[in-house]
């Protein structure tokens, strides 16, 4: 993998993340394809729209369909037909926020399923051989996440946890497939720095954020943001996990962040929530019933491009499938289409006025 | 619209049905839309797998979003950016199947409607109208349909209302729009052969045959339809309604029916059933975990040419959205692809081989 910074305005950075399957453009957002498909979405479509990577979850593929089985349809690629980057997590995050049982020790941790309530371990060794399986191009640490509101003395134990667990990982690397370790230390900024200093020091091709957007004030979170990039070493990819509502991109792109996943896009498309240049829209609404203008008149999307607000209204009201389906690629038309814009203004040393322009809007 | 008999081997017949929309090779199968689109499918999906016209039920579309709303939205086609030919049936079969509680008189029906209990009225005249605000490329008369078993004489006066609205349709008919006849008369020969000769004398661009595939015994559903074909118009298309089981297809082809409409392939997609060379299958089998093939190989289909059935099994059991669509443009193009082969058969004077080599998997 080989990243290069192109371009710099203030911290933000334009880059390109070079890899075996293809180049992805920083600042880059990242569709989620949970269970190994972007929900609603063909990866036609995905390519259409200009996806660069997704992200799969380790988490729920391990649990179905497994990692052995993805591994004997050809790994996540052939088994998904995506043949662009892909991006696995560790399931560390997934274990915190679906599993109703978890028991964490320094070897791991034990959790029940979601779907069935079997019992479950996940550890550095397990997380690092089902990413291998699922032959990601880009795999996360294992972590632990930390609550909100946490004790100092928790978020410094689950840290040593993390520390301890990034090592491991990294000893376990293979040939092939980048790895990239997870700052952690809840809102304690000598954590953070604590996190970033020993992250550095195994050394690995990228640097994350993890455990932000786990219910603290938004002030708090774009203080972490912003005392977080800095703290990671320049010439490798950031990326900020799990958060793309678009002004905290905004906000986490100006701090110097690279790369965004988050569900916000397609979960609010299926709820029938569509970003358009105007701001965020309800199609459900009564004046749209017979309203033939596209959802967004700037919008180039095929949604936009073949038809009207009040066919979308009547879709979404009948709950039809094709009502997700465009929907969802209305919203991650208008993402893509957002980051592709955000880095052009970088490109042209114009941030500062892309991001006042759009703030307003989706603050 | 022009109708042209091109071919005809022994009963059946390929022809060609003009319209200002696009031309109709038969034997044609009609993808249902219900309320302005077939499940889960895109137009552009529809068209790159062939479909040459679709059916949508003007029973739906009058309860939601109003025949009103469509029109101001362009009509059907715009509507649903859709611009090949639409066929539309009358209601009378919806409200027959979803209606909990209807009055019919000589004028038309009361009935409630199924998804908020609210009463409407549906007659010739309401009928006729929907349609023309619809727009739709071929409209349907009204009838009144029996149920299954049925006494003579409820099905002969139930008939002598069929007739009573087919001749006011007839008279409501508008240019641009052509109209096609029902022959009704549950099993009962003479009320079949009535029934025929009554909509004959009053004229009609195209005639169906309703009634039949509501629970009545297939053997006597087949006599139906080898007694009904012939009574009909040979000059003009022959639309048997509601009918799509693949072997029912082949005996109605084979009596000289000429289109088909049916939820079969859409509906069976959602629920797992797939239609292959090799007969139906259940995408949710365990021996399909691991199995790479596509899931027919003699299919040139996206799904087929892109998914292998362990990914389609993964999809289906997590009731991924994707699961529906890739399951449904299979099922439709096998259809299609089987309609298209259907005529070839005819072209060439094989239709007996192509039916003997397919009546044993679809029967």
């Amino acid at each position: 993998m080989r990243f290069t910074l192109e371009y710099t305005d203030g911290n933000a950075r334009a880059c390109i993340l070079e890899t075996g399957r293809g180049v992805v453009r920083t600042p880059s957002f990242m569709p989620v394809g949970t269970i190994g498909t972007v929900k609603a979405m063909s990866p036609d479509e995905l390519k259409e729209i200009g996806a660069e990577i997704i992200l799969c979850n380790t988490y729920h593929l391990f649990l179905r369909p497994g990692h052995e089985i993805v591994r004997s349809l050809g790994g996540i690629h052939a088994f998904m037909n995506w043949d662009r980057p892909v991006l696995t997590d560790s399931g560390g995050f997934q274990i915190y926020s679906l599993s109703a049982l978890r028991k964490i020790g320094d070897d791991g941790v034990h959790f029940k399923s979601h779907l069935d309530g079997s019992m479950h371990f996940l550890g550095p060794r397990e997380a690092m051989a089902i990413q291998q399986a699922l032959g990601s191009d880009i795999a996360m640490v294992l972590d632990d996440c930390t609550p909100y509101p946490v004790s100092y003395e928790h978020a410094s134990g689950s840290l040593s946890r993390t520390i301890l667990w990034a090592e491991q990982c990294r000893e376990l690397q293979t040939e092939g497939q980048a790895l990239f370790g997870i700052v952690q230390g809840s809102l304690f900024e000598d954590l953070r720095g604590k996190s970033a200093e020993e992250l550095i020091k195994i050394g690995f091709d990228g640097y994350a954020a993890g455990g932000l957007s786990v219910g603290e004030p938004k002030e708090d979170m774009h203080r972490m943001i912003s005392f977080t990039a800095p703290l990671l070493p320049p010439e490798k990819p950031r990326y900020l996990m799990g958060i793309g509502d678009l002004g905290d991109v905004l906000q986490a792109v100006e701090a110097g962040f690279d790369m965004f996943d988050c569900v916000m896009p397609t979960r609010n498309a299926r709820n029938g929530t569509l970003f358009t240049s105007q701001g965020r829209i309800s199609i459900k609404r009564e004046e749209f019933r017979a309203d033939r203008s596209p959802l967004d008149p700037e919008c180039e999307c095929y949604t936009c491009r073949n038809f009207s607000r009040g066919y979308l209204r009547h879709l979404f009201l009948s709950k039809e499938i094709l009502s997700m389906r465009l929907n969802t690629i209305h919203n991650l038309s208008f993402y893509l289409q957002f980051f592709r814009n955000m880095r052009e203004s970088i490109e042209k040393g114009a941030f500062v006025d892309f991001k006042s322009r759009w703030n307003p809007i989706f603050q």
